[in-house]
């Protein structure tokens, strides 16, 4: 049973990504109802798991952040979001 | 946030009963990986949401445990896949 997924936000962190592939920290953060603070602690931890990758490009004025899913990433959210639907009957 | 959800067990559980709308305990078992301690404490937690009914009918011999999604259980649990399919774009 894999960890990731035991959380709402990390789920939802992976199904945004999956569909944009990359974006920056503060586009996440405007879509997923969260704190900065919460929003990066479970980054940190899809990072650690290798489901996604964080680039910092430093700007004049302060950081740019980039995440990006990885293939790893692509494939467990997939794996995951087909075992739902498979669960559920397929439909809703 | 919705604790509920903060569990990949869990989040099985509703897709299962999602579909089939009720069935017994040992037929969860059967169907998710986990142990019966384990998904029986998942289900309280259910229940005590509203998300779930469990009822125990008596045989000859032991207890008949049968589980049904509630109104509340169907409509959140919809909400939520609904949720992650229009994040990750609508297409596995």
């Amino acid at each position: 049973m894999d960890n990731i997924f035991n959380s709402k936000v990390r789920v939802k962190i992976l199904a945004l990504l999956y569909g944009v592939k990359y974006c920056e920290f503060n586009y996440l953060l405007k879509k997923l109802e969260t704190s900065p603070g919460n929003l990066w602690s479970h980054l940190k931890k899809l990072e650690r798991e290798g489901y996604i990758e964080i680039k910092k490009y430093p700007l004049k004025k302060g950081v740019r952040t980039v995440v990006k899913i990885t293939d790893k990433g692509i494939e467990k959210f997939r794996e995951y979001l087909n075992e739902l639907l498979k669960l559920s009957g397929g439909g809703i």
